[in-house]
């Protein structure tokens, strides 16, 4: 995602409604905040929001939780869902926070889906702990997930998915799915909600990998 | 390639020895401008300038032009030029220009090789027509290629160097060489001097591919 400074992003932010400024202050009572009981899925690294928004369009009972490191993206997922498309929506909220920081926002077993989209590469060997899928980012959402709580991750960077599926299982991870050609493989694309990027890229003949996972 | 803004860029790049600032003055005469009659090899998106240079230095007889649209991007190859490894070079330009001008800076014929590194790959199918390998590009080529003077062409994004055959193809340009995993073909592959992009990507496993067509 190129990042494009926002004037007053930080400022809009903070006093949007829709985003959780406290979070650590609702850690263990998310459920609450959404005014009942039901499932805390949330996406890391949401980016401008187009995925998450339609998923929490059509699971209205689903509490959903999208997570973006930078402000100025963040804003573009808010713009977004000020949308007529999805203003009316209820289930779903914002952090501005650091993946790393996950489980001092929800508590044990809190959360009950992870979603990864297209996240950042991290191309050179020395920076493979910053991918979202490395072992150290699945030690933190087996802090937060519950048990049988799925990761479910696309991207279409084949390097990256190759090694995200090691690191998985590796990690004692049970990889329930795998395609490397999401698009043309009729099961696991059933369903499926396109990000912005994926859009782009799989328009021009890319193809999109998948992999989903259950913590144990 | 990341854009960022580097204050003082535009009037460093004009006043450098290296860069060639009234290139169309030049049409024609880029071989006297080496000072010699040799083959004048060419790469239309430059970057950062770390295959020119290492090509520059193993082949001294060529004449080799760097053409970069951004001065952002060029200012760290001028910067690479300077070091140690590259200072001593003396078949390397540089030209700051978007690749439609190359008709009015090249003359017919004057142009024996082009090479293409990780172009952008304009994902967009409105945007077809931007990326490097389009049939509108090619026809450009044509006017500054000699006749049999090869285009060479690496990527990683496989929806681009699908569209790349297929333009080529269909351009009526000669295919003499395709690999889908170019550091794993040893023939391909021998003397392949990689750049920066792809040395980040190929690292964490992502294949390279790579094509090489004749103008007829």
């Amino acid at each position: 995602m190129r990042l494009r400074n926002i004037p007053g992003a930080d400022g809009y932010i903070e006093a949007h409604q829709n985003v959780v400024n406290n979070a650590a202050a609702y850690r263990g009572r998310w459920a609450e905040l959404f005014g009942r009981e039901g499932e805390i899925h949330i996406e890391v690294g949401m980016g401008k929001g187009q995925f998450l928004l339609n998923l929490a369009k059509q699971n209205p009972d689903i509490g959903y939780i999208g997570i973006e490191r930078y402000s100025s993206v963040l804003f573009r997922a808010l713009e977004l869902h000020e949308t007529e498309e999805f203003r009316d929506l209820k289930n779903v909220k914002f952090l501005c926070i650091n993946a790393m920081e996950l489980p001092l926002v929800f508590d044990t077993n809190e959360v009950d889906r992870i979603y990864l989209n297209f996240s950042d590469p991290w191309p050179k060997a020395k920076h493979a702990r910053r991918r979202l899928t490395s072992h150290q980012f699945l030690a933190c959402y087996e802090k937060v997930l519950k048990a049988g709580g799925l990761v479910e991750f696309k991207t279409d960077n084949q390097g990256l998915f190759d090694f995200s599926v090691d690191e998985v299982q590796g990690a004692g991870w049970k990889l329930l799915a795998v395609t490397y050609d999401l698009h043309h493989d009729p099961e696991m694309n059933q369903g499926n909600i396109m990000t912005e990027y994926e859009e782009k890229f799989s328009g021009l003949g890319n193809p999109i990998h998948k992999l989903t996972a259950a913590r144990i």
